[in-house]
């Protein structure tokens, strides 16, 4: 690792399994997190933990921000008085054409790469955090104005290190994937939630089982994460849910009109790219 | 239990785990399947596997039928002229109304129970069967017609052998409340499918992840047993269609027109459903 100091900044699932994972690798570690109780966790295993932005990323090589999308935006845009003399930045946030766009205005003293592991879990924080969760899981990486083959070599060595996959993408063709494959499931998931919820008792949910739970597990995610994602990438999201409600709506005539024929070729239909899905992710 | 002499029609994940379940309570069980192969994993453990039923049906002091709704509603016809004489029956269909009205029809030599245990797996058929698979899950009981204090009180048996637990309800209910939390949750995970298939290239399943795989898991079900229960429960999933239309009609409104606060506000409400919900669940 050419990289010898490390700062963090928002130590969740994301920022907390890289920290955890980039451990054995770096000789000086620094956390930034505004929750003291996080911070009581960070000091011990980090070389310096702070909730001040300033005094973590001073003398960093690498800075790489872990906090929600919004919040990495007022960061950036904070790095060139803090730190005139430029360093390194990477950051995790789940959508990257703002973020890029922000890079980019950096002065040309900072080197930039936009960085979004493609994993998650259930729960979120640090106390979630494993050093194995990027393990077989693609990177995506965004180049823009300010990435420098430099940066790019020490975010490669990076995602070597934590057992992940590179995957380079346009920020704006990341923006789109990612509205299709993880906003539009989240939106889906929690107005499945809000209808069921609708006319829930509490025998509904004694009625619902695994399935139910795991269409409607994304609806327990992270309010303010989710607040930036959709404010920073709403013109892929409603362009999903549009392609949603085609298809939901040719579901609906299906169900009411279609013959039995037809409504089986489309089960049939919907197995088979579910299959075609599975396969290539477990290659 | 009171029963001595079992036959169950259909050896597929719930016909299979219960006759795992039950086997140590039954001096005699009888498998009826139509598969071959099924039928030579039944004799492992079975006293009789047949491809018969009428064969499997014959003596039984219960007939279990585990098969798809629509072969349940056929089966069901069969058995006056097979056992004129009468017999117990319970089924395990995903739906609840024709089944019922049909367990109605049966002379009254029979005595009949609706059942359906609520759980699942993402994997199906006899191979992923499982003895443990109701333990601590509901399951469901619509009386009818035929249904009499000895075929509820042998249920009940059944039910407390297998470690569910049992909740009562009319078939119309039940089939309105698996509509909301089992058929909405499948169609939504294949109105997803489809969305994201229309659009996918192998990069963009390398940059899903594990909310992709959860909410769209449904979509993997098996197309015969769903086209068995949507034309028969065709009114109540359109009903619930329209209700989610109606969500995400909204939710889009938000995310064009909204400020930020509703937007918020809609995250937040959403969350505190999930957790309800959870709660419920793990009590």
């Amino acid at each position: 690792m050419q990289i010898e100091r490390l700062c963090i900044v928002g130590l969740g699932l994301m920022g907390g399994s890289l920290a955890l994972a980039l451990r054995p690798f770096i000789s000086h570690l620094a956390i930034v997190d505004t929750s003291p109780q996080t911070l009581a966790e960070a000091q011990k295993f980090a070389d310096l933990a702070t909730a001040d932005f300033a005094e973590g990323v001073r003398d960093a090589d690498l800075v790489i921000l872990a906090t929600p999308v919004r919040v990495i935006l007022n960061l950036l845009t904070q790095l060139p008085t803090i730190w005139p003399d430029g360093c390194l930045v990477m950051d995790l946030g789940s959508t990257k054409t703002e973020i890029c766009q922000t890079m980019e205005q950096l002065p040309s003293t900072f080197q930039a790469i936009g960085g979004h592991p493609m994993c998650g879990k259930e729960t979120a924080g640090f106390d979630h955090a494993e050093p194995g969760l990027f393990v077989g899981e693609t990177f995506v990486l965004c180049e823009n104005g300010r990435t420098t083959p430099h940066i790019e070599a020490i975010a490669h060595q990076i995602i070597e290190a934590i057992g992940a996959k590179p995957l380079n993408l346009s920020p704006q063709i990341h923006d789109n994937m990612v509205a299709a494959v993880s906003h539009l499931p989240y939106l889906v998931s929690a107005a499945l939630m809000q209808t069921a919820a609708a006319q829930a008792d509490n025998q509904l949910w004694q009625v619902s089982a695994s399935g139910f739970r795991d269409t409607t597990r994304l609806a327990g995610s992270d309010p303010q994460m989710l607040l930036d994602i959709l404010v920073t990438n709403r013109t892929a999201v409603t362009d999903q849910i549009d392609k949603l409600q085609g298809q939901i709506i040719k579901l609906k005539q299906l169900l009411l009109w279609g013959d039995e024929t037809e409504i089986a070729d489309w089960l049939a239909e919907t197995r088979r790219h579910h299959t075609t899905y599975r396969k290539v992710k477990q290659q």
